[in-house]
């Protein structure tokens, strides 16, 4: 670790110019965290998570300005801001796109992990006190991403934003924790709380459907469908868990839907479903294949913008309850450790996700690799 | 009380012989229960719900043929089928458009009221045995109706599709337990679990809505807004305990939506909604006036045919969650007794209801009631 407290550090990073086009891999400047409680870490492993596909469009359509792009990192922290105390220099740490303050409304509810303190400026792409840290090579100024601005070598993120985790946690492991890994074992186990013996059904073994399945596994469900319409992810899917696996292309009987074959399969049909692909209809089917009474269905995917998910009312009224989960319900600084500590004993896969590696400057081609079925994750290295 | 046991009986009936059109106030026979199980009742007092309203299209388009009409009444058993033992001949009950067998999968779940016992034959309008038990003066068969068929001086009803209550309290009242201020009630008390200090929107000031109104205030919630078009039911709404109320026709700076109004006035906005209009855009309403993070909208209102229900999966994803309930997920058998022990102690108003009363014969004058403003129910004598 380079002694860099307090200075303006020129590193690589990729930087979204315009929506739809390749990341631009240049050099960037990242100032020293000069505000307070701006905390500043080395980034050493980043990851490509699909999600970002759809991010940057949101991104650049809303703000119209280059971002310093990415979402989920770890590194190690080599500089902090003078009223940091959550983290020091030294520390591995976990960049957090959902932050955790502990001292707001939503923090303080007990009801949720969305924490308001730093949504407004995460939302501008600034640092809370408005401003930007990064720099490109023409000296103009470029936008955070997602409060974390992973996809640089170094960044600089609030304090609410980044936990510091076990040394021994290997970071081009756990910083899939940074988002789909959590996000799915979350939902199964906090959002749905999911308890022994219930059904699960999981539409897409991406990351988000497998960590699902990881969850319901934990909690011992007795049935874990998964639903996903590419067969090379079946072999995934048992992997990680799953009981069946159902592909709507080629195991349907004539004129069945998913739904109906599903509700087939479990006796009127799922205590939980999972969404993980985004697709608005899935979502439908998903709710729709839960059973009357009490099944409940998670949506995690992230939908593309202005699509919108329907139903009719009887669906609900009828006792199916429609949810959502970011982050699975996962406070970042608060729980990370029990997360980090179920990889350490076995209980949580995280390296089998790990299908692709590549330097980092090869970053757009990682972006491809995830258009593959047999890609889950790619790790980018500095 | 005449001696009917075992006896086809003749009696007054409306009757509805196609959709869209008055009920036809005629005589028919009642058999007697004849089969095991049927609990026989004679119908002093039902009431008009704006659901029937709905309900008759469903009943008429699906099965094309005439209805003995009604899903809401109490009564005084006559007659019961030799297997019955949940009632008795004498017995004051109320009849239950949602049954409660306690053996099915649905009633042992612990889960939900809804109960699959004689879901099938109720939804074909017949007696779990696969016959009516209803003729008209033609001879000609006529279906149950929602398994109460209560717009009738006497009905069959199976044994788990009744529940006898206690004798002092007043037929002619507590005869609306058989549905709205169920409802209603039930959904804030058990559905939402409404707690002390909550905020609650209630849209739509009928019969449902301030039942609703009722049981947020016997939870102590903090804010009680009700959102209605007519400000006939302003008066309601605070007899029943709403601390606002907010009519988006005239309560709205200009520009601002219905949403934006609630979000407003709860710092970021609701802990629960309720709709109550049975109107998909108000179900929309509701759900993205919820809190972030947290906020519950249920759905209790009765869509028309085909409606759908649409929203941004953000709203749930950002932890709202979307449910519904049916008779308030009260099981009629096991807890109608607490709630006239509500009405007894003066917790539950049910009288406050009834602003209408008419003879049994003028019941399509009585639909016509329910399009006033100044109508909540009009109670049905026979």
């Amino acid at each position: 670790m380079a002694n860099t407290e307090g200075q303006t550090i020129t590193c690589t990073a990729a930087v979204a110019y315009a929506a739809g086009k390749p990341l631009t891999v240049e050099q960037i400047t990242v100032e020293a965290p000069t505000g307070a409680r701006g905390a500043y870490q080395d980034h050493q492993h980043c990851y490509l998570p699909h999600g970002c596909v759809h991010s940057v469009w949101f991104g650049s359509e809303v703000r119209c300005v280059s971002l310093c792009f990415g979402a989920r990192g770890a590194g190690v922290v080599e500089s902090v801001g003078p009223d940091v105390t959550s983290v020091k220099v030294g520390d591995h740490v976990i960049a957090l796109y959902t932050a955790e303050c502990k001292e707001c409304k939503m923090c303080k509810s007990g009801k949720t992990n969305l924490c308001s303190a730093v949504r407004a400026t995460q939302g501008k792409g600034v640092m809370p006190d408005g401003t930007s840290r990064f720099r490109n090579s023409k000296g103009e100024p470029l936008l955070h991403f997602m409060g974390c601005s992973t996809f640089a070598e170094y960044t600089v993120v609030a304090d609410v934003s980044v936990v510091a985790i076990d040394r021994d946690a290997p970071l081009e492991k756990v910083c899939l924790l940074g988002c789909g890994v959590t996000t799915g074992y979350g939902a199964a186990l906090k959002t749905a709380n999911v308890q022994k013996g219930d059904t699960v059904a999981v539409f897409g073994a991406g990351t988000i459907g497998l960590s699902v399945v990881q969850g319901a596994k934990a909690r011992e469900a007795s049935k874990i469908i998964v639903v996903d319409i590419n067969d090379t992810k079946k072999k995934f899917a048992f992997d990680f868990g799953a009981t069946d696996f159902v592909n709507p292309k080629t195991d349907l009987k004539d004129g069945q839907t998913i739904v109906e074959k599903l509700v087939e399969m479990t006796d009127g049909g799922l205590d939980f479903t999972f969404d993980g692909t985004g697709n608005v209809q899935v979502m439908r089917d998903a709710l729709e294949a839960c059973h009357k009474g009490w099944g409940q269905s998670i949506i995690i995917g992230v939908a593309a913008a202005g699509k919108e998910i329907s139903t009719r009312p009887f669906q609900l009224v009828t006792g199916r309850v429609w949810k959502g989960s970011a982050f699975g319900g996962v406070k970042g600084r608060s729980e990370m450790g029990s997360l980090i500590e179920d990889y350490n004993k076995g209980n949580l896969k995280i390296d089998e996700f790990i299908t692709n590696k590549r330097p980092f400057k090869e970053i757009n081609e990682g972006f491809e690799d995830l258009h593959h079925g047999d890609c889950l994750r790619t790790v980018l290295n500095y």
